[in-house]
């Protein structure tokens, strides 16, 4: 019976209960900032077997972290923090997570409902906080004493996990209300229910998804000159194979945004990674118009290419809940696994274009890669050569996550392709500057070692995530060009006060900075120095690869971009 | 008429519309973090004459220095940023914002209807973001021309510096979705709209308020021993005058927060400010206990008093729509002005309590000033003596900006009274770890030349906000104790990995890192370094006034606190 009276006994075996329900569903971490609300929470995860507790100041940063380690684990991973502003900071990264896809649970501890709404200390409505970001929302009240209640929180855990990971994955929030006293007395045995595991939602293999009868009527629109063109999103090996078998059948090109996951590692001639610079020339565009579009996945990075492919008539193939449609050219939208309708389409013994019209794609490519290694020989040193020779450097099957604005950007113009398996990252759901760094913590402690490249902006406005890169096995490579140089390229460059309020480059000594977290710090100007930095910061990576700050010329980049586009358009 | 194709113009005169509105609404600064889709709402600011921009890379600290800046300018201060993740990073300042009731103006710049929802890049549903945190929300849709137009946008900035500044002030947004091209041509001529100035709304002068027909009955309860006490919230000089009368008709203590704006100043003995000391001895708190309290503005943040006040009948008056009252005790609530209850009650002859009552809170004080005195005399350099010497040095009229956890709470234990003004700010509406530095530069940008006083982790948190003491002629006190020494106060304390999951000291060198951003930096370890650094800082603060790192032992400060409140209960 005392042991009954324990408010703080129960309201630890209430958020073990959670906890066990959320690990039912494969949740594996909890990444912490430190708070005291929140304490049954985090001592529940010190008491849970299989449970990792990561801690991490800022919110903002931990959620970022957080992104990161589910997305390379490929687990949901949890977030926990105190009452108030606190969960506040985690919006920026939800929204992302919203838009890409990641499974996040969102554990915000809160004030019992007595005290929210009446002034108390640390309290506001934190319901529906992440209103549309979340798949959904919970708030289960103070915790609950008996079996019925264990068994309703535990199930509660299991339904998150499971959500956040169904067919439209994304982040869940719980609210999660806690009445004093948070710690319990000596003595409270915070002992796991004794109940069956919640049984897992049950998934359809691949091979076992039924192909809706939509997809009949598609045939008969994908003959003659066509492209496949895939946008970020994730291939499993087998709908890979099946998509290039579909492309083969179909004789048409696959047009392979940086983020889709299949520039990198083996893949047919018909894989077209040049289409960026391809479409720059006029002539080009025209004579490789095609008369229709297979789209998978998200919209693709390349600007040139949307504007390209306007107007076409356009099959989106999508598994999930996205209408990745900005130009509203979709005629038909199928939602459903994208190797099962590759599958399919390559069995339907489709009529194929023309034999010049694949050739010709293929040609051009190959043109293109041609004079991509002239050009480059001859110009002067920017990021075009440093993204080759960091493509030929990275190890097989590891992690490269790449910034917004300019990297990705970059990285889609000069990449190409490559033979050996490699993870891009990018955080392009909203495409934000934020959180660069503390993404790529997650990544590394996701399992997947991961490099970064980043500009000087996107590093400054994460510095919380600085604290993250201690101990990291893979640099962060940063490009420091004195700002936002995406600008350069917009119509705002030239404006009055261009620099203060468009490109805005910090005042700040980068060695001393990230020096200061105890962190490597190498500065190159050159290919050579790039070349011998990237090595030795991978050989000693063991847990101070540190930060391999590149100085560039932003205007001089820009010169070299331009003059190339003006030779492709020439 | 080919001017009025150019959809850059149009979009660069309404946002030229609606920052003629906000100026009419009182707005002077715009507060602007870097993109592209934002462009027209920037280039309005550098076209208006009464409108100076603040460019801040991260939208987080950006919307910490507006709240700063709001609050020490008295007026509106607007928040610009691009479309995406970017407003997300609004979040927290907002909370703080809507809960501590400033007015900032929220200018989220958005893609235009027919790109939402559709896949577009940076493309998010921002309509609601910050729901119940804002006044109000508006989404006008993108630029049109002619003057109805023109018309309706400069009235709807004008309503939103009104509503901001409203019966309940606090944070106003408005989603503008801007079509491209978002640069005008050469030869748009953005003059501004020919229409006369939007009316200000009417506010009655404090004297002419009315007084609710409540108050009439409220006065027949408040007889013999009642207290007042006054929470966090602000104080016309008028409205200190009439509190004083009142108090002394009643002949009854004010008990004063800290953040009251009561405690510095000229005020009378009746003026009580040791009562978080006071009533931790039993046998004084028992003695002490009011028959009636009298109640002003939000929430105190002594925790010790809190508990005390439970379960007494208890009289509210509350401006705006707050209702604190996290114990349910309130009996009547009064929306009104403070002043104007005060003057009232002092003139409607009130019977005031015994003399003895008034005169054993002013002993008890007094007696409390003096063993105060005793003890830090004999007991080793902690926050105590610091706290002493700083509101000693302090110049009159100037500011000081208080962190939440321990700063506030040390300040409410010893700062005691003083006869020279200074304005106390803390961001007590959320009570969080978060902004503070950006709120400091922010307060400092706003007019009041302001000191900050935080611990490591406050600091920590808001490392983009470090940028911002570039210049400042203040410093920012940093109490270098190695972690959230708050959990060292509760029940937390002593759990297992506490040092790693509660208190979470960083790993950094603060000179360094601190000096990377050019600010200076002096480490004090004892009360002459203290007072040295800080008349040092003070006299040559022009534009770098820099930090002076605290060095303190936790532990001991823990016991010299403990030491001391059991001495007083005993």
């Amino acid at each position: 019976m005392t042991e009954t009276a324990d408010l703080g006994c129960r309201n630890l075996r209430w958020a073990l209960a959670l906890l066990d329900g959320l690990a039912d569903g494969g949740l594996r971490r909890l990444v912490v900032s430190p708070g005291s609300r929140s304490t049954p929470l985090v001592m529940a995860g010190q008491h849970h077997p299989a449970i990792e507790l990561t801690p991490i100041l800022d919110e903002r940063s931990a959620a970022f972290f957080a992104l990161g380690l589910a997305r390379a684990s490929g687990r949901p991973v949890g977030l926990v923090c105190t009452s108030g502003s606190a969960p506040g900071h985690w919006m920026p990264a939800v929204m992302e997570a919203s838009q890409s896809e990641i499974p996040l649970i969102l554990l915000s501890a809160d004030r019992p409902p007595e005290l929210r709404g009446w002034g108390a200390n640390q309290t506001l409505d934190q319901s529906r906080l992440f209103d549309g970001f979340v798949r959904a929302f919970h708030d289960p009240g103070p915790a609950e004493e008996g079996t019925a209640a264990l068994k309703m929180i535990r199930a509660l855990g299991a339904r998150a996990a499971a959500v956040s990971q169904g067919d439209w994955p994304g982040p869940v929030h719980l609210n999660l209300p806690f009445r004093e006293p948070l710690v319990p007395r000596t003595g409270c045995e915070p002992q796991r229910l004794a109940i069956p595991a919640c049984p897992s939602p049950c998934t359809v293999p691949e091979s076992d998804i039924p192909i809706p009868t939509s997809v009949r009527d598609l045939a008969s629109h994908l003959s003659g000159r066509g492209i496949i063109c895939c946008g970020p999103g994730t291939w499993s090996r087998q709908a890979t194979e099946a998509l290039w078998s579909c492309a083969e059948r179909l004789g048409v090109p696959v047009l392979c945004d940086p983020l889709s996951g299949l520039r990198f590692g083996p893949g047919p001639e018909h894989r077209i990674a040049r289409y960026d610079s391809l479409l720059r020339d006029p002539a080009t565009a025209e004579t490789l118009r095609p008369d229709w579009v297979l789209r998978f996945g998200r919209v693709p990075v390349s600007k040139t290419l949307l504007t390209w492919l306007t107007d076409l008539p356009t099959y989106l193939v999508d598994p999930g809940a996205g209408w990745s449609d900005p130009s509203h050219d979709v005629r038909m939208r199928i939602q459903t696994d994208p190797g099962a309708v590759c599958r399919w389409i390559a069995d339907s013994d489709p009529s194929p274009a023309d034999s010049g019209w694949l050739a010709a794609w293929i040609r051009a490519e190959t043109d293109l890669d041609a004079s991509i290694d002239a050009y480059l020989a001859e110009s002067p040193w920017c990021e075009a050569q440093l993204i080759r020779d960091l493509l030929a450097t990275l190890p097989p099957e590891e992690g490269l996550l790449c910034a917004n604005s300019m990297p990705i950007r970059q990285i889609d113009t000069w990449s190409g392709t490559r033979a050996a398996p490699l993870h891009l990252f990018g955080n392009r759901g909203t495409s934000g500057i934020d959180g660069q760094t503390s993404t790529l913590a997650g990544l590394n402690a996701g399992g997947v070692p991961t490099t970064a490249l980043l500009g000087d902006l996107s590093f400054l406005h994460d510095l919380s995530g600085l604290a993250l890169l201690q101990g990291l096995d893979r640099p962060c490579i940063l490009i420091n060009n004195g700002g936002g140089r995406i600008f350069d390229y917009l119509p705002q460059h030239g404006l009055p006060d261009f620099e203060r309020l468009w490109r805005t480059p910090v005042d700040v000594d980068l060695a001393s900075l990230i020096r200061s977290f105890g962190i490597a710090h190498r500065t190159v100007e050159d290919a050579t120095g790039f070349r011998q930095a990237l090595t030795q910061s991978l050989a000693d990576g063991e847990g101070n690869a540190g930060v391999i700050e590149v100085r560039l010329d932003g205007d001089l980049s820009r010169r070299i971009h331009r003059d190339f586009w003006t030779r492709l358009a020439g």
